[in-house]
């Protein structure tokens, strides 16, 4: 059997959300959003290893909300770093360096198993695998002195779970920060592996505004 | 004053919401969509001149439901065209070529106001002026044979209206068709004019799949 992985990475602030609970935290349908996103990963694999990465301030208040709602699903916290390359780097010490690591964004619980599966079945065939979804409206480009249409049809969205062997990402990981960063796929490319791209689920929004989170509790 | 016409577009069928009835008349609170979109232009500005763009073959059932629910806005009805430059075209022809002209899209009623007059203030000034937002997620471009990452701030999501100075649009819509013409800013940026970004808001989704219903449903 292949081991899995979920490193899920909670390190948002609730500036966006104009609260001073992190949005991690916010609760949707009787529970904080990250208990949702962890439900996910365990009813799709009771098996998979959990381990959340959290900003070191928010621990404690985590710890107490477990208690709180009585959350039983087994996992291991760490803390987060600086920026999203430093938190995954957290994460990864603290997992096995074997089978399939997926990364996800703590606020993303609307992911559904068949995401996580697509995604996992390609990564175990090609070794990266990433869920996307076309671009739905007109996209710009911003150039030095103004901005220009671009073919929408060229460009796909990203979503997570970012999903890879155990071998791709560590070794992938083994390099310096760079702020071009912005998700896993980018360091991954940045150490010459393909990307390969799965079909994503349209509910799998990032929870980063205050209506997100009327539209979850709709759709959770 | 300001002669402001606003053009609706809604020539969409319902095959991407899975259903026979084209997405501009589902119900949502209780109404059809196309009657939220209109609502929100009327309130926005009750002597604003409505023509809405249909295709042919759904005009008599529009008409049935304006007698349904007794919608009491005044609007014109023109037929729409293969495509939407054509649509918008025949949208034209039945405007005066005075003042400002909004088009937009059928099936986005949760348009604020606030973006309505944004976009009114400076296609006043500059000529032309449309909604975006920032990108989001991470986006990918597709290349020949793979894919890769691109810098998502260098690029903004585009909504609607689409706002332009009555000459302004006029002028540029006297072209040929090109199948690159995917809004009408590209139309206009085809002809030479310079497209000027205004704030759209969050909620000013497109309704084209089953969940956007629900979403609105929340949202309205």
């Amino acid at each position: 059997m292949i081991k899995k992985t979920a490193i899920i990475v909670a390190g948002g602030s609730g500036v966006r959300m104009g609260s001073k609970i992190p949005k991690q935290f916010l609760t949707v349908k009787n529970k904080p959003v990250l208990m949702h996103t962890i439900e996910k990963f365990y009813t799709y694999d009771p098996q998979i290893n959990l381990i959340i990465v959290l900003p070191e301030s928010q621990i404690a208040y985590w710890k107490d909300l477990v208690k709180k709602y009585q959350f039983d699903i087994s996992h291991q916290v760490v803390c987060g770093g600086q920026s999203r390359f430093h938190s995954v780097t957290n994460g990864l010490n603290a997992a096995e360096r074997e089978g399939i690591i997926f990364i996800h964004d703590g606020v993303r619980p609307l992911v559904s198993h068949e995401t996580i599966e697509r995604c996992y079945q390609l990564a175990n065939e090609k070794g990266a695998a990433i869920p996307v979804l076309p671009v739905y409206e007109s996209l710009r480009r911003l150039t030095n002195d103004h901005n220009q249409a671009v073919d929408r049809n060229s460009y796909v969205n990203v979503q997570t779970p970012q999903v890879f062997k155990a071998e791709v990402i560590f070794d992938s990981y083994d390099t310096d920060f760079q702020d071009w960063f912005t998700d896993d796929a980018s360091v991954v490319e940045a150490a010459g592996m393909q990307i390969h791209l799965a079909t994503g689920n349209r509910e799998n929004i990032k929870l980063t505004h205050p209506g997100d989170l009327q539209i979850a509790e709709v759709l959770l």
